[in-house]
């Protein structure tokens, strides 16, 4: 008994850096195995930063692709991709949950009972707890998705079986878990609403993150009103519905007559495609055959919405959308003349608001500094090294072209901000809610003068 | 007395309403005054967005060019720009530091002592004291940068005495108020060091602002030491000099071999050029001639220079040193796992630190919605683009030629940019220090999941 919660205790002590150790120790393994010639059609030996690139994509769930996914690999190297999406999705929803558990258990306990039902997490105490509802809810979630989308794939492959199976499989691990490699060559078939919706819906739910879904599971449960849903519920909720219809008008008024967009001349199908094109930059990433297509005013809108992301602890990167709604918050309260950052009446605690803002500048700096090096090697325009950046850190998938397998400096670069968009804003979360020693010395306020 | 102390306290009251209606109405008069003939070199009416631009350009102290101030404009319309010029930076130190001191009154007693010898003005505790103080510092500038820049100009135009007094008196307002326009059509003699050092030094003076300036004049006559500064000014200082060692290396580095910016093969001649480079970008904006040929990395890194700007209370724009200051602090502070935010074992007030961080997002957000307007009507590259409008709005003063006459919208939007970068920092940060009434309702604290 003592023995358990000593591992326990130990592991929940630097979830920080048994993240890095999980997803170093993958990378290793996944790129040696995608390194081997059974994991290519034409059984060659892969270049070490193609692999190498494609591991970090899948583990990362970003899902940049550097070579064609159905085309380049093998079976066999198909499965080892779904496998480090799969592990790359889990281990991060269940760090997050961990970093969460290890604060709430370092706090009082009349604080602790408060996270910990935040959290959702009231009777998980343990990691084997946390361990147990992330793996549940990512095999509903997918298996869901899997049989949803049977019977349109199954007439997309003409009646092969195998390959439906397959498929079907592919897309409902890769969606869930918000990472846009696509097993088809064609791409996505998006026209087609019985492979679309499914895909749509499962990606959507993978962004809000595993501590939304599950207080709306429990509160769904126990038939409260969403008045009782917990704050991070709500706010993750209202900014991302405010996030995808200011996308959705976006797409349909400035990229309306964009036939590189929208090929057909159909409202219903325009409306489908944006749509699909709102909800997906923040996290999935699939169907991205169009994106190279848009303006460039629509680069940069999509770049601050990959930016901004989804939702904390899920599988798509970003600051995340409580990040970004706290910093508005912030502003909110200063121009009205406010000190106590509220909403929903509650307040926004000080430490959160120091999380957010340094989380933001920390991540806005690491995507400028992508962007300048992707300039330097790669000589591209600015506006597609931003987005390429904000993509691969933002861990949204899309791609405008920049990084190419005949350029292994811009591979090493995303691959960088994949990683740090992987584990760094957690990382930082984390090192900001450890225990805080009282101040040893309190200095006296001066006034400086800002703005 | 009582009545004196009434009219103060009514224009203590409102200066963020005060300053608007100084500057729309300073606005109207000068357009006025730039649209009739007698103001152009050609004696014709001209056209109202390119009077405008040139109004605006000039009272916000910014001096981005849409024709040429020296070719175009008669002597009397000169006349006019100079005037703008020397009204628009007088105008902003006096209300800013009009808002400084409407602040410290508010205060209570012991604060109120803190501030107001904080800010220099200990015993300034009317307006009539602020007026003369704001305009002898800048008549003292000015005279002495004029009397330097005599003795070369001389040289320069080949002994005409009435064009040289003319030119030194031009580049004495402009540098000093930080403004980029020149008198002469050929551009500035930046390789004369008998004309650029004075002008740099001027301009260099000008962006630290005018509490930073006072508070080491007192010292020194006081014949305090370093560690009595106050912390605006040590704040500033530092910033400052790590972002013109920045800059200049940045120059070295990058542009080296770039004969668009340094044309000579001479590495003395580079150093000057390199220092001239990185010192006014975040505020003066003179010799704007090689500013198209840098690499699409520079723009970058100069448009964030931009953004940052200069001192408060100076007549350069952007969000100010100590505002960038004071969010990487808040970074520092929550990496380390503190809660204080300290510097210079002082500690930054709160509400100071709720002005940066909205300062910076409101900012931000301007710029990208001017940047992303200048590519909707001029078609223009977003590296571009963004670099237009952080000049506009930091009142930088250079242009990479995204406005032009032919293109009305493009010189509305620049408009509205300076207008904003003049105005916005100031009556934010004023918005915010404005007496808070305690919170009616504190709402209970709930934590969410940020990062
Ligand atoms: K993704
Ligand atoms: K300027």
């Amino acid at each position: 008994r003592i023995r358990r919660i000593s591992i326990t205790d130990r592991l929940l002590r630097h979830p920080g850096r048994l993240s890095m150790v999980y997803f170093g120790a993958l990378i290793i393994i996944v790129t040696g195995l995608l390194l081997l010639p059974i994991s290519t059609s034409d059984i060659i030996f892969t270049n070490f930063p193609i692999a190498f690139f494609t591991a970090v994509s899948a583990l990362s769930t970003c899902g940049i692709p550097v070579v064609n996914t159905g085309e380049y690999w093998s079976m066999f190297g198909q499965v080892v991709v779904l496998f480090s999406i799969q592990f790359g999705g889990l281990g991060v929803m269940t760090f997050a949950s961990m970093v969460a558990l290890g604060v709430s258990r370092r706090l009082k306990v009349s604080q602790r009972m408060l996270t910990a039902n935040e959290l959702g997490t009231t009777k998980l105490s343990e990691v084997k707890g946390v361990l147990t509802v992330v793996l549940g809810t990512s095999i509903i979630a997918e298996v869901l998705t899997f049989v949803l989308l049977l019977p349109d794939l199954f007439r997309v492959n003409h009646g092969n079986m195998g390959r439906t199976l397959w498929q079907a499989l592919f897309y409902a691990v890769s969606a869930y878990n918000n990472t846009g490699f696509t097993p088809d060559a064609t791409g996505l078939h998006v026209n087609r609403w019985g492979v679309g919706l499914p895909i749509l819906i499962s990606a959507f739910i993978g962004t809000l993150g595993f501590p939304v879904v599950l207080n709306l599971v429990q509160c769904a449960r126990r038939r409260l009103s969403p008045k009782r849903w917990t704050l991070h519920t709500k706010l993750t909720l209202v900014t991302t519905a405010v996030l995808v219809a200011t996308s959705l008008a976006w797409f349909l008024l400035v990229e309306w007559s964009n036939t590189g967009l929208f090929p057909a001349d159909d409202p219903g199908m325009k409306m489908r495609r944006a749509m699909s094109a709102a909800v997906m930059p923040r996290s999935a990433g699939f169907d991205i055959s169009w994106v190279p297509e848009v303006t460039n005013e629509t680069k940069v809108f999509m770049s601050i919405l990959m930016f901004i992301g989804a939702g904390s602890s899920s599988t798509a990167g970003g600051i995340r959308v409580t990040t970004f709604a706290v910093i508005l918050l912030i502003c909110r309260a200063a121009f009205t003349g406010h000190r106590d950052v509220t909403v929903f009446r509650r307040r926004i605690p000080r430490r959160i608001q120091m999380t957010a803002v340094s989380v933001t500048t920390a991540c806005f700096a690491l995507v400028m500094v992508g962007a300048m090096m992707l300039m330097f090697t790669t000589g591209c325009a600015f506006v597609d090294a931003v987005f390429e950046a904000c993509s691969a850190f933002s861990l949204g998938g899309y791609s405008v072209g920049v990084a190419s397998a005949g350029n292994p400096a811009s591979l090493f670069i995303l691959s960088a901000e994949m990683i740090v968009g992987r584990l760094g804003p957690l990382t930082i979360a984390y090192s900001i809610s450890r225990p805080m020693a009282p101040e040893p010395i309190r200095y006296p306020q001066e006034n400086i003068i800002v703005g």
